[in-house]
């Protein structure tokens, strides 16, 4: 990690000379520091199924760390990460039909993808080949995207997504991205289906908290894993778990064998899966949209005896985001989250870092940046 | 492995001091060797609701050399393996509906269970934790017991299947192991539901060329991956596979990504994973039935990227195996096999452990022990 031998601190009084003109104003990093600071930058003018929002507030996720820290050796700077967005629909191309001008809109992970792929035709845009990421990617005009840590953005209709009113934005922003990902591997194997049964949940940060509330609402019993005895509380009486279990407790966990359905694995460090998958019945799932450093290590005897699946996931489909943040509002289904304002962000990604979040920082974009 | 240290080529002339009396003659192991040698034991009177079947055939399967070999460490000798028996019924008890004396059945892997529980309710008697194997493990009578390498069996009618008339009771045997192993997943992940679409087979010995032999059944289009050219001619003219790669060939492998909507891995030894599961389709399945010893390791993004999924399957349960033979009857479909006599045995197993059979010996247990 480059990161360690330039981190020096907030850096952005020393960024003035970087400020440069444009339409957009936005806070970017400039190195593998990830520090961020001050930035301007041009947005594309609206095309004919263009929508242009005012983002008024941006989930910050863990890919947030990633990039603006170069962790992949893929970053390019000046980088504006971001991509769990809400706001305000200000200008729409001629020929858009879904949204008009002051709909409340979000824009998740991805900002285009050839809409003309087996993958785009079924609506699994998320893994078209030609999927440009929110922000760090190149996207088909050649500019490298710039997510949602500024002040508006310009994105093609169809990977926008209606916010029904009445839910607030701030709330709206994590569903893009965390919200997301753990909502469509549980629909597609079936959670929303099948109330009274067993779910549980490993780890309880940005995602996991979300799990937890999906899984509520889809009538599942829902017991929570954990390494940190703090989170009982909350979870329990915050989210609504029937269930808290820390890991490392052998004697808990081996009382649970064979008695879950499902299970969604939102982990981020590495962690085994042979104990969480001996904990699930004959036939169940263990959905994993985390990616542990180390990689996955399995026992085939805990996925052979019992029929046992293991299936990845990564973030949604722009038909299944629609339905997920419809379904939200509909079941006033709200993420936990800490609202910041851009100033606090390198405090905030720190934070982050420590796991020291319930669950998920918003940036207040809208009174960041007056 | 303790055999090694044992193995002092076929002692049968050694043995007859063993032979016992008892109603069923048999062949078994008497030690880590592995070796089999004329056996005889008593199987249990028929009770209300069991089935007393000549054997004619048993198919010789690589659990029979990890049981013989005491490889896992539980065998009890001496030990009479074999759990793909295909016979005739002789005897029915008095509560008796599904069999009558003459007719033409099989036995697999597992001869009892509690028959009350959630699994074996669903007709998932293979996952019962009382399920009984149908060698070296103890019955509910306190009997150890013993496989088809014999000339009859007593079994509760549940684990009785009807063998259609007209199918050969030789080539039926290797269905009640081989055939429901990889029947069962295919089934399960809708394989036969879905013609037209591409099925991959990893390793061509007896599960892989049924599941070749299921995948053209069902319509699919097959892919073999083997690591042995000398395959190609029969993969492609006796089995019917539309393709054949061998998985060293990295730039064959390449070609095929993202290519396939299912994977029925069968390979027995070490092999990796994501090669394999970057082939997948988004969505795709990769089913598994094979324990390789070092276990499995999965890149997370290779299960992430794609949503693709890795379930495991062990045999299957007693609707899904008369189903399956019942399929097999009606589409013509058969093992190929190589009939041996009981006194072949010891060379056969060891032909088995080295990967040479076309593609599953069956004992002709009828006409050895005249």
């Amino acid at each position: 990690m480059r990161a360690s031998t330039n981190k020096c601190g907030s850096h952005a009084p020393h960024m003035a000379a970087e400020w440069k003109n444009g339409n957009c104003s936005a806070w970017a990093a400039r190195d593998p520091s990830g520090v961020l600071s001050p930035y301007k930058f041009n947005r594309r003018a609206v095309r004919s199924s263009d929508v242009s929002l005012k983002i008024t507030h941006c989930g910050v996720c863990y890919a947030d760390v990633i990039w603006t820290q170069n962790k992949f050796n893929d970053s390019q700077y000046p980088l504006v990460p971001g991509h769990e967005i809400s706001g305000v629909v200000t200008e729409v191309g001629s020929d858009v039909k879904g949204f008009k001008v002051g709909d409340h809109v979000g824009v998740g992970t991805y900002v285009n993808s050839c809409r003309d792929c087996e993958n785009c035709n079924s609506y699994l845009e998320q893994y078209c080949p030609q999927r440009v990421g929110t922000f760090n990617r190149v996207d088909t005009d050649g500019t490298v995207t710039k997510g949602g840590y500024s002040t508006h953005i310009v994105v093609h209709e169809r990977y926008c997504f209606k916010i029904p009113d009445g839910y607030p934005l701030a709330k709206a922003a994590p569903l893009l991205c965390a919200g997301i990902t753990v909502y469509t591997p549980m629909v597609r194997h079936n959670m929303n289906q099948e109330p009274g049964k067993s779910l549980g949940v490993i780890g309880l940060g940005g995602l996991g908290h979300m799990a937890v509330k999906f899984g509520k609402a889809f009538g599942l019993k829902v017991t929570v894993f954990s390494t940190s005895e703090s989170k009982r509380d909350e979870a329990i009486n915050l989210l609504g778990a029937d269930n808290f279990v820390i890991s490392s407790d052998t004697q808990q966990m081996e009382s649970l064998k064979n008695s879950l359905h499902f299970i969604v694995d939102t982990a981020s460090g590495d962690h085994p899966f042979d104990p969480y998958l001996s904990l699930l019945k004959v036939g169940g799932v263990m959905a994993m949209v985390c990616f542990p450093p180390s990689g996955i290590k399995v026992h085939p005897a805990s996925l052979n005896i019992g029929a046992r699946t293991l299936s990845g996931s990564g973030v949604g489909g722009t038909k299944d985001i629609q339905e997920m943040v419809s379904f939200c509002a509909a079941n006033k289904i709200y993420p936990e989250i800490e609202i910041i304002k851009i100033d606090y962000i390198n405090e905030a990604l720190a934070r982050l870092v420590n796991r020291d979040v319930k669950y998920r920082f918003v940036i207040d974009i809208e009174n960041s940046f007056k």
